[in-house]
């Protein structure tokens, strides 16, 4: 692999830029980035092309590239689709070390636009020219005022400089969270849209950013994948340079999955493990622009000092408030401690007639002696069982007479606990939302959106002290497929692969039948084997619970004879004698090979629990017992294992073991098997284990060479 | 029942106001109405009233009510709360029609401020005064200028005159709710905040706001409800009244739900069955100001035009953004259908290069060519398939350019399309969206608001077509409480009721066992009776499947033998004979008195999915059997009972009237029954009916007199 980024300073700080296509027009694609890198006072050379023009926009302009007095870092192209591919091998010639391709009509069209994008990537390839797009907003650096776009967001004004990334494949949501950016006052170190991908992908975008000095926090928009373990690498990267990425995965719904294959023409794989994936790399995922871009600010205001935990403590000056702030934390998924004992004594010292349990409800008092502000926030904040206070104050600031006291308070207070995470919903002004921000405080506004970027920066913190993923493991040797079809066959590889399988013997008369049960635990059952009676029961070919070797050898001749009786033309292979098992709960674990991300394991409770609730837990395979007993926890059914209604403990760590077994030989074999189904696993109470009832095994259609 | 709501155009349209404490100082609770009422020009008169001063904010000021010139039809109460029910009853005696009293130190404080508030209370029963408050922000009409209140988010501007009321409980919540629509130029009718609703409730709110001409649209804040019937008559009145209400319930957590219980002092009740309640009578629930604020205005822009369906067009001149708006419909609940081969063609005919699917991608040329808006449009508006269209213009209208095309085109379509359901999503500016909005659009800022906005409209569709309530039930003569103390009394009392039960019957003799089991179907079960024996498989006191006549005589007598010979010591009080019931879904039906609303019914999946999956739909009972229809379609296990994964298909018609007949029995037993548990109900295949086969009834602690 090469190194992931490498190369992208051509585009993201150019030291001079060509505009292939540059027109006369500040309207037209090839016309915006000329206007708008001068309007924005690029520092460094701009040299339209235009073979038909002496002059565009006031600039010398230049019939070709290859005409330029040097070779700019720099070209964008903005000709048709047609010319692109010989435009971008000119400026390969000229030394350019990095294009962005504005012209759509590319993979995004089917065939004929994928071979005129071949072209493109094989140029790249070929000369090392790192090339974005093409089909994209290209790139914009703030700092370095690298205007390479033409995006009509930035018609206004740019957003301020500030610490903040922004790496997207769809250029329309990448320029849409630059222009939140924008009015919000947020600052972006730089954007770039990666489009059709013929070169620089997305986890280029992420590698290069994380890399970045200008950049702190990494916000990504993301539609597919078209390399999984570049992606994983890059974000791998960002975690290892203490960078929070922050993922905004666009087709969550199947509706959604649908529309982003056909508008990317590339796999939308399954959602459940991008999630998985994100997971397990420390990115964390957000479902909105306006929800990336909150916690993207908070997380870059609040660099390393993240919630140790999600107990939060809330306060308002108003009880109605302070219930649908309770109800938005718990939505979140923050807990809300109650305040200890001497906490609540505090705030009844400054209030008397303040709630003190959480929510704390400082009353209107809040507003009447906005005094007390202070005395209830050093109470909270000094309260050990408060990772986070989430401060609700509204649309106060607007009036001077509150403004004038809570600012030198939340100063005060911000300079005496420098190390707690304070979050402040407020709802305006702009200029002193700027000054809380500037103190150190996240701010965000909105009962809702408060509480999740409270709850995203405590899925942050937990991300930062992630275990590093498990190492990848080495290819196993090629299974024998003849064997891994049959039930047996599947169960017999998947035993010697350490999962839990009953010991099951096919035996030819009653002492070996007594003599395979007397190897066994008792009791045992015993069941016909033949291919003609799938219904065994019916002709007498199931016995249960036999509890001795004598019975065993007496119930197999019984049986025999009942058999031949009721069945006379039924082939009979032998009979089965296993452990009888019974007791315990049924499980359903698995594998699937992604057609993305590769092997993942999945588990989920038997029955309808899996199918019908979809309450399942994903996870790219190998996972380490940990892991799989984290997948367990997750399970909206997992009280079901864990003792509900008197019921009997599972054995979780039994359970474990078989989903990081079955994992790691799913990882290994991923060339042969497309898919394992061991359904039921049967779970049983603490300390007596797990066993698999039934396993299937799918292999891949064939085996890649 | 006194006519809800009766009165209250003293407090929402007074032609005078006195305030009762008014102060000099305009940011004193006193002095703020007078300061409001000046500034924003009521054209009635003010009478500040203090004894210590002649003249407040240069008005004559009088000593007291009495000396007023005339009974003003409202006061404003802004005195101490010790002083306030004097205060009150010189109101009464002076002649004036409302009140509003600020004041707080009431209820909210426990026995000492409820014993105040009585006071209040009385005051007003006895002299039919109507009182708003205490402990509230007062009430506000925006058209004529009538401002009792103190909130401090008027301090800038009123919002302007429009369709929509407001009706809070809380007070902070209600102006925040006032402070939005201003800053984003949405009309409001009034807000009345009520607080501790001494006397005026929020059913008096929803019941005058229903009969006011001035109001089309009811925002409502809902913290509690301390009177159930009350409630929800309003709520039909305004359903009668063609007015859509739409409820921000507060308090859908348990954390929300304690905080709301210790801020209204009120019972906060179960928030299911609020949700229940909402359903029942056609009010719209929402969860955030913003959402409430989005779903009020657009639904008093479209007035009677609410979408036939959810099946909704998204039309978009992005991918990415496509993508995102379907994920974020498919969330809200819309059905996102395939256009029609026609529309698809159309489409195409305008922009070859368009995905004609849903969400349909008009890509970039939208902006470049913006004129094939209309082309697009007009396909989409006139497929057959589609409820509503939902148009993401996103920031574009920033863009003289575009908005110089857009506006025009949609101002062509909407004549020409005057019935359709157009929901815009816009980001900006101001200016656009108030005219697209005088152009009779639903328009909202956002990808997800506008995507739920645009399915809260289809629920108040929904809603107005809802059938009238179920008639109220008499209540039914009290049971025998003895009899319903046991299993066998409680399913005798059900099954009058017209729940189905086995016909099990406990008999003395072999003779009887096996005439009783003649009575019923083959097979049948016979199970020991006795006290001492509740492990009766353990003694052999069970046998199942028994198929004749002959072989229960048998079983009966052999059954004694063996008990007596294992457990020589019990007592035996007979055997029981019932048909053997086996196959189907277990499911759980019963009743719960709930503390607000009384009898509610209840019904999830047997197991763990009810009690784990918290997959259970409630009602209030009674429902009939459409509506329990209904509850078992909204269950997410529904699945299981309809044939998934080649399961047979359960009789839903017999688990509907099972779950009717036992609502009715709830309602109409309400002063007996606390609880009722049916649990299993085995619900049989399609034609195979439905039996409980447990049951259990809860008496109420006493019976109310």
């Amino acid at each position: 692999m090469d190194v992931i980024g490498a190369g992208l300073e051509a585009i993201l700080q150019p030291r001079s830029i060509a505009i292939i296509g540059a027109s006369q027009d500040p309207t037209k694609i090839g016309g915006r980035p000329v206007e708008l890198l001068r309007r924005f006072g690029f520092p460094g050379a701009i040299y339209p092309v235009n073979p038909r023009a002496a002059e565009v926009q006031g600039l010398r302009a230049y019939p070709s590239i290859t005409d330029l007095p040097e070779a700019p870092d720099l070209a964008i192209v903005a000709v048709a689709a047609e010319a692109a591919p010989d435009a971008l091998e000119a400026c390969a010639a000229k030394g350019v070390k990095g294009a962005v391709i504005f012209s759509s009509g590319f993979a995004e069209l089917g065939a004929a636009g994928e071979a005129l994008q071949a072209r493109l990537r094989a140029t790249a390839k070929r000369t090392g020219l790192r090339v974005l797009g093409p089909n994209c907003l290209g790139a914009v650096s703030i700092a370095e005022r690298s205007i390479a776009t033409f995006s009509i967001v930035l018609e206004g004004s740019l957003p301020p400089a500030g610490p903040i990334g922004i790496a997207s494949q769809s250029g329309n949501l990448g320029s849409y969270t630059a222009l939140l950016a924008r009015e919000r006052g947020i600052g972006i170190s730089r954007f770039l849209t990666t489009g059709n991908e013929c070169d620089v992908d997305i986890a280029d975008a992420i590698a290069w950013l994380a890399r970045d000095d200008a950049t702190k926090v990494i916000l990504c928009v993301l539609e597919t994948c078209r390399d999984a373990p570049r992606l994983v690498a890059a974000l791998e990267e960002a975690r290892q340079a203490g960078k929070p990425v922050i993922v905004l995965k666009i087709g969550a719904s199947e509706a959604g999955q649908a529309a982003a294959a056909s508008h990317t023409g590339a796999l939308a794989g399954s959602d459940a493990v991008f999630d998985a994936v994100f997971r397990r790399a420390g990115a964390v995922r957000v479902y909105s622009v306006e929800q990336m871009l909150d916690l993207g600010h908070a997380a870059s205001v609040l660099g390393t000092r993240l919630p140790q935990g999600r107990r939060t403590m809330l306060l308002t000056a108003s009880g109605g408030f302070g219930v649908l702030l309770a109800d938005a934390a718990s939505a979140a998924g923050l807990s809300l401690p109650m305040p200890s004992p001497e906490t609540q004594r505090r705030i009844l010292a400054a209030v008397p007639y303040a709630s003190p349990r959480n929510p704390v409800d400082a009353t209107a008092q809040m507003s009447s002696r906005p005094e007390i502000l202070e005395a209830i926030l050093a109470a909270i904040l000094e309260d050990d069982n408060c990772d986070a206070l989430l401060l609700l104050l509204s649309s106060s600031l607007y009036l001077p007479r509150l403004r004038s006291v809570y600012m030198p308070t939340l100063r005060a207070v911000r300079d005496k606990h420098p190390e707690k995470v304070v979050m402040l919903a407020v709802h305006g002004p702009a200029d002193a939302v700027r000054e809380l921000t500037a103190m150190g405080f996240a701010v965000v506004d909105g009962v809702g959106p408060s509480a999740q970027a409270l709850a995203g920066l405590c899925a942050l913190a937990a991300a930062r002290d992630l275990p590093p993923p498990p190492p990848a493991l080495p290819p196993a040797p090629p299974l024998d497929r003849g064997m891994i079809a049959s039930e047996a066959g599947a169960k017999s590889v998947l035993a010697a692969a350490g999962l839990p399988v009953l010991p099951e013997r096919v035996v030819g008369s009653a002492a070996e039948a007594a003599s395979a049960a007397v190897a066994m635990e008792f009791p045992v059952v015993l069941k016909i084997v033949s291919p003609d009676l799938p219904h065994k029961t019916e002709v007498g070919g199931v016995v249960l619970d036999l509890r001795d070797a004598a019975s065993v050898a007496e119930a197999h001749d019984a049986m025999l004879a009942r058999v031949r009786a009721r069945a006379p033309t039924a082939r009979i292979e032998g009979v089965l004698v296993s452990p009888m098992v019974s007791g315990g709960v049924e499980m359903i674990i698995g594998t699937k090979l992604d057609p993305i991300f590769g092997p993942v394991v999945l588990v989920g409770l038997g029955g309808i629990f899996a199918e019908v609730m979809q309450d399942v837990a994903v996870r790219p395979a190998p996972v380490e017992e940990a892991e799989a007993l984290a997948m367990l926890r997750s399970l909206k059914a997992f009280p079901v294992l864990d003792g509900a209604r008197g019921r009997p403990k599972a054995d979780l760590g039994a359970a474990a073991r078989a989903i990081a077994a079955l994992s790691r030989f799913a990882a290994q074999h991923a060339a042969d098997v497309a898919e394992i189904d061991i359904n039921p696993l049967l779970l049983r109470p603490e300390g007596q284990g797990a066993v698999a009832l039934d396993a299937l095994i799918v292999p891949t259609s064939e085996r890649p060479a």
